[in-house]
């Protein structure tokens, strides 16, 4: 299968090396220039479970690809949420009539996005639980085991879904064609959209929020937020499974000493957060059904003035 | 008139001060041991605009209250919010069918803990724009200029509350007889509910606040709430209006340089902060009008989670 890797991060690398290795024809697309000029004089070089291994895959910019005569059958999402519509827009001429897409980026409302570039018919989403570290320039670092639910978003993309998971098979990403994908989204969507707003916000680790006493009403309020514009898009989420599940990490045993990535982004590196893609998009969805979301509002509007008090860029 | 400060720091000194000045019989009741042994042993030293004056006033614990004989026409409350019930069960003992309790208190929600000491028509409110500055043990800066305005709660309290403005008057206290104080209370509480909660959690002054995007939103939806509830309780607050004071704070050259009281009580000196009497207070009058206050209610939990992560006392 031809299959473009739109975005090649840490994930982006993983997906990217382990579908080369199994004998697609794959490329990499990346605005990061160090590390294009690194992969291309040194392949893209990985600590593979212990083992250094190096695979030499064409890598480009969007700029690049655009004077190309590339096409793919496969485009993998996995850019920043909020570089999704300029990669799309950037790399439109690689997709054809055929192309598909697979959305793997946390997250929601990603389908608006590429709505304006792919049919809906031709569009994938999918979770993925295997892990992935990028260490500088080319060189990654991919231990453990994982596992990847895909499904199309439309009936007809069903075919096409079942080919892209026979090739993960191949590639040994223990693909599973899910039935409802869109539940696992919105239920990952809830823990970030807990875990990662309230200890930024509050300048805590995740077991340090689970200490607070008014954590449990913050969360569960969230997360019926979550819920009630989830039932509009068709998902009936167990909130009850979903606040045990976040309560679960509290536990300094389970993920309870980390900091939760947007923690990491914007108090530790001052970079921009991906909220506007959390509660920041349920808020919109919210306002498109006519349901308030309010704690998911307030919790937006928090972390971008919190953004701009730190010159996140 | 005989009257006790109860709650002798800055402020309380300042008028405690004043009003032994122009012949009252005044008494301090106070809980820090410091603070009580100074005044005793040196009277309450003031700067007094650039002079320094000495004010031997008599000033007791609430323990010492109760075993003399003291009894006081007038009141006036000046704890902190969180210490009114614990001084007026105290000081229970002073108090008199005769006795007015004029509460100075800012925040909303005291009259519910002076109703459990004082009959309803012995309640005053008031609203002072007077400043003060306590420096240490017996040791107040009382600069610059002020105003005072109070209202009796109830009808039977106007002739009461007259004869205090008239005292206040003598003692160069410049009151005013209100018709509204409560608007004022509302009006203030609202300044206080949007600047002190989010220049606290979000880790800045007024002016880095009020650069921020989505201020403007979250100070309207704040206020609106206020308005909601206020209006429950006979008071129509003109929003605009109060919005555009709160915008006018941001200005460096007004108060936006300043970190509100809140800040410094928690961040800078890991206190517990008034929260449950402003917005607190706002989002419990809410769930009794059956008002939905979500941002009030939000903003109290992430400031009690902040509390808590500080171990604030």
């Amino acid at each position: 299968m031809k299959i473009a890797i739109a975005g090649a991060g840490a994930m982006g690398s993983r997906l990217g090396l382990m579908l080369h290795q199994s004998g697609n024809e794959v490329i990499l697309i990346d605005r990061w220039p160090a590390h294009i000029e690194a992969i291309r004089n040194n392949g893209l070089i990985a600590n593979f479970n212990g083992k250094e291994i190096v695979e030499a895959i064409p890598i480009y910019s969007p700029e690049e690809v655009i004077k190309s005569n590339i096409q793919a059958d496969l485009i993998i999402a996995l850019t920043k949420a909020n570089q999704l519509d300029g990669m799309f827009q950037a790399i439109n001429s690689i997709i054809t009539e055929q192309t598909h897409v697979l959305c793997l980026l946390n997250g929601l409302g990603h389908e608006d996005v590429l709505e304006k570039y792919v049919p809906k018919k031709n569009i994938l989403f999918g979770i993925t639980m295997w892990t992935a570290g990028l260490d500088g320039p080319g060189h990654v670092t991919l231990l453990g085991d994982g596992e990847i639910e895909l499904e199309n978003l439309e009936p007809e993309g069903e075919a096409f879904a079942k080919e892209v998971v026979a090739v993960f098979k191949d590639a040994k990403l223990n693909p599973t064609y899910s039935s409802n994908v869109r539940y696992s989204i919105w239920r990952k969507a809830c823990v970030n959209g807990t875990l990662n707003g309230l200890c930024t916000i509050l300048d805590c680790n995740i077991a340090g929020l689970g200490e607070q006493q008014p954590t449990n009403d913050m969360v569960r309020t969230i997360v019926a937020e979550f819920s009630a514009v989830a039932e509009k898009e068709g998902i009936e989420l167990d909130q009850e499974e979903v606040n045990q599940h976040i309560q679960a990490t509290y536990d300094p045993d389970n993920i309870g000493l980390h900091y939760p990535s947007m923690y990491q982004d914007l108090i530790k590196n001052h970079r921009l957060t991906e909220i506007d893609y959390i509660n920041g998009a349920v808020w919109k969805k919210g306002q498109k059904y006519d349901i308030p979301t309010p704690y998911c509002a307030f919790l937006t509007q928090l972390i971008h003035s919190k953004e701009g008090l730190l010159a996140a860029k």
